[in-house]
């Protein structure tokens, strides 16, 4: 499960393309399965989504295309998984909607397979064998 | 604590029922007191929120009343209770606001008991004896 | 990373103290970098942010002015660098923009050091040595 957040002014087209890359590169490189895709957008005021613009130790420079994606994961992934998604991801935004990869940000969250329910009350182990996104 | 997130157009009735159900399914069944109660609710434009809505291998099939419920919980639970919490949620949300089980889907992340201030810049251990929600 | 919740009618000059004084407080007794700023505020309507306003076992009574705060970090931190934590921010918050230290809550969540990429689909840990905020 994923939250998106960027300033506002951004097309549903453009939104889509966003959300589209973004669960196109879990796919491919985090391990999700293609019907796993639970995707919240927030849009933000200049003066709500605050980011460090300059060019500092933790990189940048950022625009006003900087987006925020949150990841709530469901089982631990390696170091090794963990850097290819975030390689793939800016790849992808680059590709569409057109996202400079140095306004991409990502954290990660994970909890436990039991810490999921998709659907009905069930727990997701009886739906994925464990695997929640 | 807890993020509600759902399509824009419910009423404000309809989104105090599905708080206190939730809260109500908490209090019964997740071991949380009855005045620790601090729930967001988010409402979403439809291409903000994002939902898998075919019958697949995460459950469904999902409508437009589909809820996100994402919380984070201060101290660990047994995954039985999780499994309880999970049934007595979707439960009370068919009764009130009428929620079909399938458009419920729950994600928790759990937090240390250090990790939570109620109020005035106190740790919650002092307030609670290390019980967050 | 932090996500500010209030309820709406505050100005954007509250709003931007509110966030500076979070971010003074960080920097000064959260072990943050002054460039490692990031954060979202989410406002509200009344039912959309439910809260105990009562002077209960978690404190309180808190007003409209409530506040919750809920920051993700990226290492862990001691039971008493985080009770520093909440002492600095509140007293911060109490002097700009005048926030009730009853009206304030703080939920920490800590995720692994390789779970965040700030920029470019970099791994922290090349651009931080390890240290996310």
């Amino acid at each position: 499960m994923s939250r998106i957040s960027v300033l506002k002014g951004k097309s549903p087209d453009y939104l889509r393309a966003l959300a589209d890359s973004l669960h196109a590169a879990m796919v491919e490189a985090f391990n999700v399965p293609p019907t796993d895709r639970f995707q919240i957008i927030h849009q933000h005021e200049p003066h709500e989504l605050i980011f460090d613009r300059a060019y500092e130790s933790q990189g940048g420079p950022r625009s006003d295309d900087f987006v925020m994606i949150a990841i709530t994961a469901g089982k631990p992934r390696s170091t090794e998984t963990k850097q290819a998604f975030y390689r793939c991801l800016v790849r992808r935004l680059a590709e569409a909607p057109g996202i400079d990869p140095r306004d991409v940000m990502v954290v990660i969250t994970t909890s436990l397979g039991d810490e999921w329910s998709f659907s009905g009350g069930a727990p997701a182990a009886t739906l994925l064998r464990g695997a929640g996104s």
